[in-house]
This record gives structure tokens, C-alpha cells and sequence, in this order.
């Protein structure tokens, strides 16, 4: 028998979709799960993305240009970024299979194996998957949930600095926090970048969830950092499209494309029927998206709301994406999350929600956080809760919280 | 200005890429390419496949399961594996983004940075992006062209393992030979692999696309190797859904799946639409499938034909896959594909070929040599050879060739 490679026996499991099999294994039993886990909202589709595919299949499914279909790119360029004010031009944007290859693709082009990347803690799991994947190591600045997760003094930056730093990888609205960075926040790290030169790499997958008056202050519009930016994007949650896996990465550094356009050879294309529905999403309106803002905020409110009036629960109002941060009364929210899943019901139901100590690097920090989606319905959300409520009511590694 | 990483500098370019600027470039003057020089069959996908996207379109596009969807990881090993004599259970497949997440994966779980792997030259030009993006070293063993690319003697296999050597990669039928491996040769391959403790990851995404009357024999089938055997497929080829980006590993080793599982998991999910497809391609009639390889084998029988009727060119007839090489008389291949797509027009229209000495490792082998996809209808193919002949005539590099 031949043994596995040490990397692979040492990449770290996903702790965002670790309990899955939990998860599955009470369905089995008949349970209904709701899932506030993960970022996959309820919202429908808009027509138009939906429509492309089904109105103009092709006769057989070819590749697409590895950089991504022309009029997908074109129409990013034009209808979406030129709207909301990032001025870009075709040759500055690749089609991505997601997010996922588009944050890899930012790190694997900043960083060579033993470089370092700064990050916001808690950050998004994944970051930490991509780095180990790479060989790189993320130096985590801890934020702090009394404070909402504030950005924290821009000599928190100065400090992580070393001669092996290699980017600032931030992620705006924030994955797992919510925070929502102010222009002020974006032109501070934007100078930290300028004075020592490193990639900042802006994750703004979740720049149409943002609940406060201000617009979205992007990456891309930080002045004379052309360079420097990388910008990773996705069509995910900004349609409601997740499964479609369509995203891209974006740079006016010519250098940083052209290696991106190698990374994206050598996996052929992103996928076709993805990218058409992305094309067809380039016409939705803006109700759509006021409509989905506005069914978000008042799940937010609902969510934090409950969660602030539970014994022992402490969560911030999140200014941007659709998750909250809770501290939660408990020894270990992963073993919470895991007998939630395996023990505890009402009436054949239970929620599922993610611990939260995987978006953490600092050991120890964020043992007792879970991450919560609003992602569901009111009256869903309502059940959610009332079974959380109870379940950290009846759990055997309860402690005082707060 | 920040420095791109010297893993992102060294990364090479796709050789079967990097032509594209070219023909994009004859386009915008108008000129009509012929692309012999990708896979990308021109043969329609099976209506089951397209419908089942398209009757079927959800609300809003979800994740689907790191690992897959059920129905379809459950449809391919019972409506398609079982069918052709491989015998493999659920949790023993996981499906993946394409062939190329499955090749990736494979070599990522086999190796570490500084491992080595054996393959037979030519090979599939992103092996070797792979491996470089591993850290991982191709050892190859050259073939003859003149022998139509025979698997040479096993004593080979032996010279080229070394203490750091994990596991031999092959392509079964071949790209880009299209050398079909007997029964014998895989079982000699797979004695080599046990008496070692190497993987053997086995590719056979163009399995059903053999051209003699024996059947296909898959790597899953060689007795008392499962703990070694690692599976790439795909259903790019088999269902002409190139574009949909949806494969699969396969292995009976528990250590390799929980590995893949892991490494799924970062990246979210497969393609949901491609899914989707890939379900419906399940219920492909065989007459499909008969129809194309009569079709296929038409096409090979013109090509090559033309192709050994010109002077000074060499190409065995291959017995798999769509794809054959042809030893030309030019200097070097890549300048000739480049002069027909820059320089050299009939009536307007040029052919594009793909130059094949990036499919070899050893320097300077296949300098000469271009892969040639049988991917066009015989009409279409015929101005393209007559395209090709003549601009062998005129090339300034020409050889005297043979």
C-alpha cells in the first residue's frame, strides 16, 4: 500500500464543512437540519442568469478561452465595475473557477513557499487551506469582537511586518466577521502596502452586502496602487449563484495578469454553463439587489437580536456580508456544533451552525465563537434560533459565558 | 511596483495555449483558423445531457457537495463504471473540477515538493505544469514514434525509479500519441508499481475512444493494486462536454479519497450546471458512443492518410484518443505553427497545429514533431490538410525531413 504524500496527510481539514458528515448522518436518521453554516443564501437567482443557460444551450459544451469568455469579461468591465465606479479595462480581469481559484491564484503569484501574508483574524478558513496549500505562512492580527471586529491601529500592521511579508489579504465585507471596512480603513492599508511594498490582495466577494449609507470603498480605487492591488471577485453571492463556480481576478499589474493567464492555461477554461449564467446576470436590475439588501438587514437585525437576548450570547450588528460572529456560553463550539448534530433535537429538528476557532490562527483564540449565516428565511431563522436557544440550554460543556 | 513570486516568474506558459494570441490575432483580420490544435471535438454532446440541464434549472444555483452530488457520483458507478467492468462503491469517487482538479490532485496527494514521477514521453504538456506547481519532477521515458509509441520494456520502468520516485502517471489511450496500452502492458506496469509501493495514477479520460477490438483495460482492473491504483477521468471527451468542467479520482485506497475529500473541500464544490449535465450524460444510448468512434475512426484513417502522403512527414496511425503526431520536415515545429497563423493563408484561411516538444522532457526531442487533433469533420479537414501541405512547401524553414 502506498503511503499518501505529508502534505496531504497534513492539509487541514475544512472546518467549515467538516461536520457535513454529521450533518448527514442526522438527514439519514430524518432530522431536518437548518443550516446556518454556511454562506448559501435562499434567495433566488435573477431571471436572466438563469434564462441564458436555459435559452442558449449549444450543441455541444466546448471550452471557453482560458481567460474566460469575451463577452463575460466585456460585460464585467462595462455593466458591472464601470457602474460601481472600478475603472477597468478587458486584459486587467480573468475569469476564475470561483472565488476559491481566484484567492489562490492572488497568493500563489505574491508568495513563494515560505513567504508571509498578513491577514485580519478571524478570516475566512480557506486563506489558511490556500496558504498551506502554497507553502506560505499567514500572520494573523487579532481584531476584537467587543469592538465589532474593528480594524485595528495601523501599527498592529507595522508590527506583523517582516522581510518575508509578501501581501495583506483582506477580505471586505468581511467572511467570517461582517465587518465592513471604511475608505479611511482601505487608504490606511493601502499605505502600509505603498511603504513597503507588498501586494494587497481585496477580497470583495461580498461587496453588494453592505448596510450602512456609504458606498463600497474598493481596493482598486486606492490612489498609486496600481501595482500593488490584487482584486479577487466572484459571481457566487452576489447572484446567488454559488454552485455556478464564477469568479475572477482582477489587477492593472500587467505582471500579475500574465501570470495569471499561466495559472488559468493550465486548467483549460472555467466552466461554460457558469459563465453563461454570468453573462446573463450582467442585466439584473438594481432592485434585485436593493430587494436582497434589504431581506438581509432584516435578517440581520432578526438574528442578532435573538442572539443578544440568549443567556450568555454576545454578537456585534455586522455592517456588511450576511454572517455573524457569536461568542457563545460554551467549552468548545465545535463540540457544541457536533452534538447540536448528533444529540440534540425539537420536534425532529435541529441547527447547524460552524464553530468558529478554524478562522482564528492565534491558539486558543475563538474556541467558544461559532459563525452564523443569516442565509434562511424569517420564520426558518425563527425555529433556527429557538433550537439554538434551547440546545445551549441543555448542553453539558455550558458555561457562564460572557 | 510589487515583484510577482519567482514560482509565478518560472511557471511555464501552455504550449498548447500560448499560440491562441495568434489565432486570435489572424481572426481579427478575418482569417478562418482550423483548430487541429485542441481537443475540442466539434461532435454534439448527447441531448440527455443538455436537457437535463436545461428542464431541470433550479431557483438559485446552490453548492453542491464538496465530494459531489449523490446522484451523480451514485449514477456514474452504477449506470457507468459498473457497465464497463470497474467495480467501485461511492465513497470511492469523488468528482472534481475536470480532469485537471483530478490529475492535480492526484500528483499533490501522491508527492511532495521534491518527489519524483515516472511517465512515458510524450505526455500531456500540463502533467509537467502540475508537477512544477508541486514541486514535483517528471522523469520520462522516451517512446518511438516510428514504433507508434510503443510502451517500451519494463527494464526501463526500473533504470528510471529512484528513492525519491512515488508514483508512475500514465495516459491510457494516450494524449497526445493516442498509443492505446494493452492488457499486457498495463499489467507489467502494474507489477512495477507493486514491486515498488508507487501509485499508479492512471488517466483514462479517453477511454472510450479505442480503435481495435479489444476491449479497454483500466488501471482498476490489475489484480492486487488497489491500494496503489488512482483513477482520473473526466467526461470532457466521452461526452463532448469539454466545457462543463466536470471529472472525477477514483481509488479504493481510504487514504487517498479522505485526502481528496480534504482538498475538495477547500475549493467548495464542483461545477453544479456541469453536474447537472454530467447526471443527464448518464443515460447516453451506446449508439451514441458507436457513432462517434466510427466517426473518429474515419477521421483518423483521412488524416493520417493525407499526413503520410506528404513529403517529408511521418505519423503512425494511432489506436485511441483523437490525437496523432506527425513528425514534420521544419526546423522546429513551434516557428512553423506560428508562420502558418502570422504569414500563411489559401484563400483566407490557415491551420492551426500544436508543436510538440513541449509533450517531451528529455531537451530536443520533438522538436519537430506537431500534435494533430482529428476533431473536424472530414470536409473541413480536408482544406485544412491542403492548408497544412502547402504551407509545408512554403515554410522557410523547411527540412528535407524523414
Amino acid at each position: 500500500m502506498a503511503n499518501i504524500s505529508t502534505k496531504a496527510q497534513q492539509m487541514p481539514a475544512s472546518a467549515i464543512r467538516k461536520l457535513v458528515p454529521y450533518a448527514d448522518a442526522a438527514k439519514k436518521q430524518g432530522v431536518k437540519v437548518y443550516h446556518l453554516n454556511i454562506g448559501q443564501p435562499d434567495i433566488d437567482s435573477p431571471e436572466c442568469a438563469l434564462n441564458a443557460v436555459k435559452g442558449n444551450m449549444p450543441q455541444h459544451v466546448s471550452y471557453s478561452h482560458s481567460a474566460g469568455i469575451m463577452e463575460l469579461r466585456q460585460g464585467l468591465v462595462e455593466k458591472y465595475y464601470r457602474k460601481i465606479g472600478i475603472d477597468i479595462e478587458v486584459p486587467e480581469i480573468i475569469i476564475t473557477v470561483a472565488g476559491s481559484e481566484s484567492v489562490n491564484l492572488a497568493l500563489e503569484i505574491a508568495c513563494d513557499a515560505g513567504d508571509e501574508v498578513i491577514v485580519l483574524e478571524p478570516f475566512y478558513t480557506n486563506y489558511n487551506t490556500f496558504a498551506f496549500l502554497n507553502g506560505i505562512t499567514l500572520k494573523a492580527i487579532p481584531t476584537d469582537i467587543r469592538n465589532g471586529f474593528q480594524v485595528p491601529p495601523i501599527e498592529e500592521f507595522e508590527k506583523a511586518i517582516t522581510d518575508r511579508t509578501r501581501a495583506i489579504l483582506v477580505c471586505n465585507p468581511g467572511n467570517p466577521s461582517g465587518t465592513l471596512y471604511s475608505k479611511e480603513n482601505m487608504l490606511a492599508i493601502g499605505e502600509i502596502a505603498r511603504k513597503h511594498d507588498l501586494f494587497l490582495i481585496s477580497d470583495e466577494v461580498y461587496r453588494e452586502f453592505c448596510y450602512t449609507d456609504e458606498p463600497h470603498f474598493s481596493a482598486m480605487n486606492i490612489p498609486d496602487l496600481d501595482q500593488n492591488v490584487i482584486l479577487v471577485d466572484s459571481v457566487s453571492k452576489r447572484y446567488n449563484l454559488c454552485g455556478v463556480r464564477v469568479g475572477c481576478i482582477i489587477s492593472r499589474n500587467k505582471e500579475v495578469m500574465a501570470a495569471a493567464m499561466k495559472f488559468a492555461q493550465a486548467r483549460l477554461c472555467p466552466p461554460v454553463l457558469g459563465q453563461m449564467a454570468s453573462i446573463g446576470a450582467l442585466d439584473t436590475p438594481d432592485e434585485y439587489f436593493t430587494a436582497v439588501r434589504e431581506e438581509y438587514i432584516r435578517r440581520r437585525d432578526y438574528m442578532t437580536g435573538r442572539l443578544n437576548k440568549m443567556e450568555g450570547v454576545f454578537t456585534p450588528v455586522p455592517m456588511g456580508a450576511f454572517y455573524t460572529i457569536a461568542e457563545l456560553p460554551v467549552d468548545d463550539a465545535e463540540s457544541f456544533a457536533k452534538w447540536m448534530l448528533e444529540e440534540f433535537r425539537i420536534n425532529g429538528e435541529t441547527t447547524m451552525i460552524t464553530p468558529a476557532a478554524s478562522f482564528y490562527k492565534t491558539p486558543g483564540y475563538g474556541k467558544n465563537h461559532a459563525r452564523l449565516s443569516y442565509v434562511l428565511e424569517i420564520p426558518e431563522m425563527e425555529k433556527a434560533m429557538t433550537i439554538l436557544e434551547e440546545g445551549l440550554k441543555a448542553y453539558p460543556g455550558r458555561t457562564s459565558g460572557k
